[in-house]
């Protein structure tokens, strides 16, 4: 049985050039796993404390946020691509990947936060903390390399030449 | 005087998404520094030793586009991005552009390789190596990763709202 993949994000993916370029990995991943992807509405952030003021409160947004990806995640092995995460190459990602299917933790939910990163409840679900690098990238952007690294781990493990040029 | 960037890559952006992405972020860079792009011609390889057949050489194909990589270069200050570089975050990234235009070195080549990466002329000829990620990012995918790095570095220097949100 393949491995079961749910990439959950916070907000739209708002440009066309990144949905085309997702679709790219999307439309051959079916090859390898069952694959689908969510789309949250971001958080909206409410009123912030006693001076009012309609600034957006980081810290509601976040738990709004989590919430939503918590109830995506449902049951699923919690992974989270966070800056601070655990940096693995892409060969590394493809045994990491191999190891969750011998664990027969086929059901992965990967998610990538919104522009403040994830609540404390999220942190707190999570089974693992990854990171596609240490440098932070534009949270529209980090959905695109999350597929493609998701798709090159399994051309790895395949022995498939898209890995290698 | 603002810093001089010269993005280097192997090859033609392919994708009509991947070059609106990227020009997404090389129309922002102006702001910040003078800003160009060269794509070279990837190398064809040749033909193998004594048994003929048409598989490209990739010893063959990374020491052409090496030469033309060098040449593109010209004198300028020569950065890889390159996969075992010296991971930086992207506050870091910041800083290392602030010290190269505090030393004065203020024409900067950045190269991406080719599907096979770089030649042992390249490297020599190198001031720094940078990686983007432990992982192996589409080579395609690289050079929209690196100008979104470049522009978020600058914002990072000018405390511009984009780095948070």
């Amino acid at each position: 049985m393949p491995l079961d993949l749910h990439l959950i994000a916070v907000g739209k993916t708002r440009d066309g050039w990144l949905r085309e370029g997702m679709a790219e990995y999307e439309k051959r991943l079916p090859r390898y796993a069952a694959y689908r992807k969510t789309e949250l509405a971001p958080g909206t952030g409410g009123k912030t404390g006693a001076k009012g003021g309609s600034k957006a409160n980081p810290e509601v947004i976040k738990r709004l946020e989590g919430d939503r990806i918590l109830e995506a995640a449902g049951d699923a092995f919690l992974v989270l691509f966070d800056v601070e995460g655990k940096a693995l190459d892409s060969p590394g990602f493809a045994d990491w990947l191999a190891a969750r299917e011998r664990a027969n933790q086929r059901q992965l939910a990967f998610a990538v936060g919104g522009a403040w990163g994830f609540s404390e409840a999220v942190y707190a679900r999570a089974q693992a903390r990854l990171t596609l690098s240490r440098m932070t990238f534009n949270h529209q952007i980090v959905r695109l390399v999350a597929v493609e690294q998701l798709y090159r781990a399994f051309s790895i493990q395949h022995g498939e030449p898209y890995h290698n040029g």
